[in-house]
């Protein structure tokens, strides 16, 4: 507390991302980073960027990302006018508070979801309600029926894995013609059908994207969102009224050649997908029950062993797991897929802990 | 106008940064760049961070920072509760506005100022009054003594260059103790008296730094902001319930590098001020009124020539320079220090553009 904070300061309950150990070699699969590492595309066109002396690091960056936009839009077979790129998915979905989801009705996400909704809702005075998942962490459409400010939803959702066909996400379009319905596909890459190819159709859409994931781009912060081009000028009018120049030089040429490698970028989510199915059988082998994943983690949970001192344990290992202290999931942990190697490790551990 | 917006993207006027003209070789004296690269040290460090193949880049860079901070802390002799980092000084400004400027009276800035100040106050809902600069663009610290929802100052100020006395800005904060008073050195390494060096005698100020000017690492969005710790502490609290990792990871050790080699940055500087002040006397030799400058740009205006035909013939020539078509200030223009060869050649244009 200070009596210099703003009255916005006093309420706010932060985000608190995963731990990143200091250790050396931790086994670290507790916050969905890609085990494998990005194109070498990106390599080569952030030391073309630096050049031989790094001269061109004292000029500023295209504040538009113009390049950036322009391949991303020509990937998914959009208009450069339907792409939104930001500093990481996290800024692009704190814009989409300000620009399209402050209004009159409160808006609606599901009650177990990616935790920073709720702590954007506080930081721009958004009115939210929580949906309750299904008892099996599933999605019921029907639940957005009634009247709302706009939904906001997580495809696959997280910390779940479970995703939503596109055809569940259109019922969601349609019965909410007149309120933004933002889909955040952060995971969509390993296995759940992406809302971009209907941007086109439904102007309430907008499609949310990060490279952090299927891209092995965590550390560069690139994000983006897709859809009609009026709900892109929204976002772009608050950026440009926040940071005319959220992306940096390196992070835009990295990100440009990643869109370039398709090979790799699609190597890369098949080796994930495979090494997620077989921890999911082992899991499953060792008593746990899994929820159904189309993400680059699993949610899990054993019916004898409580999650808190499960994710302890490993962590004594160096072995990082994300627990989360919240209600319906507290006895979940999730766990990013790591390299087989990572994967292997972890369950060694925990056959070792369950005995 | 979408009917999807809300009610804040129909109200504000976004800033519009100075273009970045795409030619090859323009003299690109319009946005205050550095005209040297940064020092070679951030190379290495960027190059040492990418590794062999750039795995690092697949990992979330340090949501705090932290070695950046305490590298920061060190060179200013502050502690690192002293220290808050951003993407760029204009995030940190931003995030300012959220947590100490959106309070119940109105804060107060100058006329003539960085013409972003009014967009973020728009974008929070802070109201605000400016004070009129005097006749020669000065501060005049005795405007700000009635009661007032806190200040924001540039030191020097900008578009004007001009500098305010370490002594003066004592005055306002003495004056001023119950209200934030935020002191933006966006351009101080250029001869103006830093506030930072009195961070702990005052628990209302805050001081905003970047590494765009002086360090030459415009492309990369490095900003700071210093002050009390209970100042700082609201800051991460916005920051983190907006992007937990706003610096990516090359952009953490360029900054790092680039404070751990003092020499090439007071050396930068010195040949950025002796380049001002060779050009400052060939524009008076030309006939131009030139505010006193501590800044890396000089505010010029010529009795004999509009300002905006002046810009506008310069262009022709591929030299770009910042004309504000804003009142008192729309005869003048805003000219960056480039190097030696490039100031010559806006000497020699102008020269022939006056005859």
């Amino acid at each position: 507390m200070s009596r210099f904070w703003s009255d916005i300061v006093n309420d706010l309950t932060p985000y608190v991302p995963g731990e990143q150990p200091a250790l050396t070699h931790p086994v670290k699969l507790n916050t969905n980073e890609n085990p494998y590492p990005p194109s070498p595309r990106v390599l080569d066109a952030i030391r073309r960027e630096l050049g031989e002396d790094g001269a061109s690091l004292r000029k500023y960056p295209d504040p538009t990302a113009r390049a950036l936009c322009e391949t991303v839009a020509k990937h998914h077979g959009l208009r450069v006018e339907q792409v939104f790129a930001g500093n990481g998915s996290d800024e692009v979905l704190a814009h989409a508070f300000a620009a399209l989801l402050k209004r009159r009705e409160p808006i609606r996400f599901p009650d177990i979801t990616y935790s920073f909704y709720p702590v954007y809702a506080k930081l721009y005075g958004v009115a939210h309600e929580t949906v309750p998942l299904n008892a099996d962490f599933a999605v019921d459409v029907d639940d957005y029926r009634s009247p709302n400010g706009g939904i906001l939803l997580p495809n696959p959702n997280a910390p779940t894995g479970r995703a939503l066909p596109l055809s569940e996400i259109e019922v969601l379009l349609k019965q909410n013609p007149d309120v933004p319905v933002i889909v955040d596909e952060a995971y969509v890459d390993f296995g759940a059908e992406s809302a971009v190819s209907v941007v086109g159709e439904y102007p309430n859409l907008l499609v949310v994207q990060t490279t952090s994931k299927a891209r092995s781009l965590a550390g560069m912060r690139v994000g983006f969102a897709f859809g009609d081009a009026a709900l892109i000028e929204g976002l772009t009018r608050v950026k440009d009224s926040f940071n005319s120049y959220p992306l940096d030089r390196l992070a835009q040429v990295a990100a440009v050649a990643s869109y370039e490698d398709r090979a790799w970028f699609e190597e890369s989510c098949a080796k994930v997908v495979a090494s997620r199915d077989k921890l999911t059988a082992q899991l499953e082998k060792l008593g746990f029950e899994v929820v159904p994943s189309a993400a680059n983690f699993v949610f899990a949970k054993h019916p004898a062993h409580d999650a808190a001192p499960l994710a302890a344990a490993l962590r004594k290992q160096e072995i990082f797991v994300r627990h989360f202290r919240l209600p319906r999931i507290d006895q979940h942990l999730r766990i990013s897929i790591g390299t087989p190697d990572e994967c292997d490790a972890l369950i060694r551990a925990l056959a070792d802990i369950a005995r």
